[in-house]
């Protein structure tokens, strides 16, 4: 248990709550390295960084998640964490709307049924949430 | 000159500048259609909704357009109107660095080298900005 | 109910039939300013210009979807959309076969198991076409 | 020289003129292994299918190669395609508008700028085409 | 039945096994144009070329398609591939994590996932393999 | 100066010799976070396990770039790297050939142009390499 593990599994649980934890703990009982790699990486060394706020960073994940429209997966675990550090509904879903001009509507669509999903998890604690 | 237009042509002035107009101009001499379709859609439709800031916007843009890493001259565009809506060279610059998580490293690196370029452009008015 | 909107309905009812009419339902209940625009740019606007027939748009869409792979709901609207506006069986099947020169078999794959689906819920038209 | 070759050759010439047979002449050089799997296959076996039209085969193949954005040789070629197998100018450039919808607007822009130089070149027949 | 049928039939056994021929033969009673060229170009003409080996020819499949993260069956096809020509599990496994640098994390993340659901199979004969 | 990037300068230095340092240095002028972190994830904790062969991590890493078709740059990096580690020149053009089957001719086209630099650049030591 390193610095940046220890950092990271802090910031994984701020962000994406219990749906991110899940994930990495399925991963971990599987293919441990990369459970170890996503902990430390991305929420240890980046999404720890302070230029810019987590607010700043769910909503470019989101558009990029959304713009992308194949990992549907990891777009719903950051809508949750959108949700979870503070963007409103309001800001979440005109994030997504905005991607059909850069990448079209498909990807739009999907990541407004996405959302969707989420917000239904949301409102249902003993299912998933 | 519809509505649409109009708020479309002044939301693109404010946004992209000389460097988007310019990239209007030259698509309005040879495919008008398209050209009138960019300022009414994206910029008199999508980016006039008040659910977003303007910053909120042009972050989401810029990590849109550099994890897709295959519209170079548009991620400029935004990188130029992300700096003009008033985000700082620090938030520009981790957007793209972010994108390394979810799109990978060479998106990242080729994000920040159009960066360069932009950042480049900014000090010659003559030149292009 | 502006102009665009009223030729953008009549288009896609026109194009995706059903298919396409319980996708902009489905999302007006969730995300009425998406489905708003769906109907407006997309069919009122582009779908509905002269330049190319319906017959050459739809042919269009359902190559690029079945290139991109990763929106086979959509993929599987502008199929049934691709039937309603008169290209034959074999036209359709011919042009997700043709995808596998210019984004590989596995979209070309897809795309067709996509078409297979489509068929089947053409012949059993109390289940959902 | 197999059957697959010679057909594959003669509707290359047919479709693409120059600007296909040079791609192939600069891949026999350096990859022959390539240049005659992309004679044999793409050529020889699916564009000589008589399910679809030329005329289809590259109303597609534009449509598919612009939304994609990542290959902007080929796209060049397939315009010069395009037009030599009679498509007209303004089918074309709303084949290539068209991808707006689907793939978004820098997609659709810079397919334009791509079309806007392959009629350059056609119009300086010493230069290029 | 030709000589590169013949040899693309005996490739596509003896690296997907079951799990390859059943998408053949799914394939093959719908578009049987497309079944035939599957088995006449990937694995007639390019898996059966001697300048790689088939574990470098699956190993690199293997990478392609996580990064790709569209194609979810054809890439549980070839970790079952990979596996069937001598790939070791850590080989695989580690083929698959090394994408998180090239594509990030999230088609490094559901690419492991899906391996996950191949060893699963692979150890319940009566289900799938 | 940690131990992830002392590891990593290493092996960074190792498979990609000067073109993939002078990208390293080039970006550290202008964004060394990314730059430090190019180094730290991609070579030293990934490229550096044990898991794979270098031989097998540059050949998997020409695969994903070709078929991507979006980053040429790092391409062109990766394919000095593969001839650096020790793959034959058979082996690479093969890799990216075979990447026609999985991501389509445009991708496999374009990276064996990519390949093609490399080599000129290689047998010149003044210029580039």
């Amino acid at each position: 248990m390193n610095e940046r593990y220890e950092r990271g599994i802090g910031m994984l649980n701020q962000i994406t709550g219990r749906s991110g934890e899940s994930v990495v703990k399925a991963l971990a009982d599987y293919a441990p390295a990369l459970a170890c790699m996503v902990v430390e990486f991305p929420y240890g060394d980046v999404f720890s960084r302070p230029q810019l706020s987590l607010k700043q960073r769910e909503l470019s994940t989101v558009a990029v998640l959304a713009a992308a429209g194949n990992a549907r997966d990891q777009l719903k675990v950051h809508i949750h964490g959108a949700f979870n550090v503070g963007l409103t509904r309001e800001e979440i879903m005109e994030t997504i709307i905005h991607t059909a001009v850069f990448a079209g509507f498909p990807a739009a669509i999907n990541g407004i049924f996405a959302m969707k999903e989420v917000e239904e998890e949301r409102t249902e604690p003993t299912l998933r949430a």
